[in-house]
């Protein structure tokens, strides 16, 4: 067996690194990444106009704000935001996700602006 | 909001069912789906040819056997079966795991025979 085949452990890759907001790949699946990141505080408003985008969250708690209303997850709970539905996430304390999304997904989707980061890799 | 806009607790998805090497929906990603099983013993060899395949273990211990050798998952771990990649699920005790793939994958892959189940999905 290759080197490669190794198990992804989330708690250890949560603890590579502290950076709020920040997308780490830890998995690519056909042309999908699973990435982890750190939250606090508040978002920005976006969309992404081509992609639903999952949210798992594995500490903390995250809100999720939409036009309608807000979703609260906790740990192992997830949500799926539909392409297109506006939503800014929102964390009172520090919270760890997991996301799953089309590699080249934005951050910021259609927002843009200094909170827009290009997705790192974790060793 | 719609109705539709609640958290997908996986706890409570697991919860639902006791069947196992039975693929559960809870959430769908674009032209993806996010399925939970329950495994205990061994399932059958196989290949996905045209995907790779996410794991993540929820509970319990996922031995994920390769030709060149096993992957051992624990609670937290994961790992991607790259498409084409025979392998071979076994499990000691009772575990959960979420799985990733695209919809229409089949459990046994090119294997077929009694183990393959078409998807159900959990309320």
């Amino acid at each position: 067996m290759s080197t490669s085949a190794v198990p992804v452990n989330l708690a250890e890759k949560l603890s590579q690194f502290n950076e709020l907001w920040t997308q780490k790949k830890v998995a690519v699946l056909n042309d999908y990444e699973v990435k982890l990141a750190k939250l606090k505080g508040e978002f920005v408003w976006h969309a992404h106009e081509d992609t639903d985008e999952l949210f798992l969250v594995i500490s903390g708690r995250l809100t999720i704000q939409l036009n309608g209303g807000d979703v609260v997850l906790g740990p192992g709970e997830l949500f799926v935001v539909p392409r297109g539905v506006a939503h800014c996430p929102v964390a009172d304390e520090e919270t760890a996700i997991l996301l799953f999304e089309p590699v080249g997904t934005l951050n910021t989707g259609d927002a843009g602006g200094p909170m827009t980061k290009t997705v790192e890799t974790l060793s």
